[in-house]
């Protein structure tokens, strides 16, 4: 199933793609939270024929498809080929950050620079939503615990990130530096979450090539690590790192300005775009 | 004020301290929550006689005084005289770090020490409650965006800090290390933040001795620069950096085990006091 939150911000409905005919679930479930993305509810779900469903008409905005979720956690410098490109070592275990739940938006919602911000980058990432609370996890098990996946722009103000006195978390936090979206893409439909082609163009132009294939940490491995350290919650998301291509490590760098547009997609999780505006 | 939250994990109810009776607020309130701190909802709160009323029977486990929070926000190495102790540089601007919300408890919950730790630590610290929305608020009236205050203890895991590859979160957020409460006291009762005195027992013994008066940066200031990253939304707690003498600068370094008791107290925002415990 592709799941969506459709409508304005802050009073999205929770919805469900046929084909391309959005569907309202909101006779169905509440929201597209941690507390509808259980097995049980998910199983549900997939169970209704999508016919019997409102379509929904027009064509309104889609919010994040997860709504008030508890943790957004990232794992830093996670692709080989993108720790080559940054001159990083490969870390010895997941890198770990949090960027503010506040951050997120919908795959299509404007990104705003924040006052002052001079060196915005962009990074394409598979995000997982976890389904069930997952505390000391086994990597054997671990994808057990993911309700879905979904495309994430981890927007990054690098000089926030890195020069304003110690951790990444001040630059990956600003005010929709979180577009997560369209669809969370339940697990029964991603066959293999570490085989997934990524890209992501700024006005048209590929930036960014990958390929979860070459994470250094698979989500396996990812949700062993952290469950480990705390209780993931169902609705929590994890951002699993960027491949090659990021502003930053342009010759000469390179960062967003007003009015450029990013395009990101993976393979089977669909498209997202924003256009970049500034803060007054 | 001094603003509870009272009753088993997950079904806390609201309440209000007379004195030292503990009176029932769910008639007047549904939590204490983000939704209910604006200036509005404690004016009307105010107006109470606390005698109308229900007195709350009995000695109820008291919950976080906060419930359903956005963001956890950490500011480290904030003391000079707690800098000077570990040897660190004297930070050009506030340290931010997240720990996962997941990680909240009561002032008097077990702590429990994650599998495989050997070097969790204390740190008494004053927490600071948004109350009003901010966004690139100046210090000169960021207090004013307060609801109040509260005494947290910043437990960290000092290995998984620092030596699980980068960033400090990971030794943050475990279940259990962010004791919150036992009261979210209104800032009209906090007539000057920086000058709290502030301590910290293990087993009885003095460990960490302050005052809020040797920040490096005052809470005005963090909700300046905060608030300059990212929108601050009520509910959102953030805490302010701990005084010296925490189990890592001791000669030799001393960690928390198992039966330990802790007992932390703010001038005016009342003591917690937590055992440590092990996961299995």
């Amino acid at each position: 199933m592709k799941l969506v939150r459709y409508g304005d911000v802050g009073s999205e409905r929770p919805g469900m793609m046929d084909g391309d005919t959005l569907r309202d679930l909101s006779g169905v479930i509440d929201d597209v939270t941690g507390d509808t993305l259980n097995d049980e509810t998910l199983d549900r779900l997939r169970s209704i024929d999508p016919t019997t469903l409102p379509e929904v008409s027009g064509n309104p905005r889609l919010g994040a498809c997860v709504g008030h979720f508890g943790k957004f956690l990232c794992i830093g410098l996670n692709y080989s080929d993108h720790a080559a490109e940054t001159g990083a070592a490969i870390p010895e275990h997941p890198i770990l950050f949090f960027k503010a739940n506040s951050a997120v938006v919908g795959a299509f919602d404007d990104v705003v620079k924040p006052r002052g911000s001079t060196h915005t980058d962009w990074e394409v990432e598979l995000g997982v939503v976890i389904g069930t609370e997952a505390k000391y996890v086994s990597k054997e098990n671990a994808l057990d615990y993911v309700a879905g996946y979904c495309v994430i722009n981890d927007v990054s103000e690098r000089h926030f990130q890195t020069q304003l006195t110690g951790q990444w978390t001040k630059g990956k936090s600003c005010d929709t530096f979180g577009p997560t979206g369209p669809y969370l893409v339940t697990r029964d439909e991603v066959s293999d979450p570490q085989n997934l082609a990524m890209s992501l163009d700024v006005n048209g132009k590929r930036m960014q090539t990958g390929n979860t294939a070459t994470m250094i940490f698979t989500v396996a491995e990812i949700i062993e690590h952290l469950s480990g350290l705390m209780t993931l919650h169902p609705g929590d998301i994890i951002t699993t790192g960027t491949p090659p291509g990021v502003g930053m490590g342009m010759k000469p760098p390179t960062y967003l300005n007003v009015g450029d547009v990013m395009e990101l997609e993976i393979e089977g999780l669909g498209r997202q775009r924003q256009e970049v505006k500034m803060d007054a």
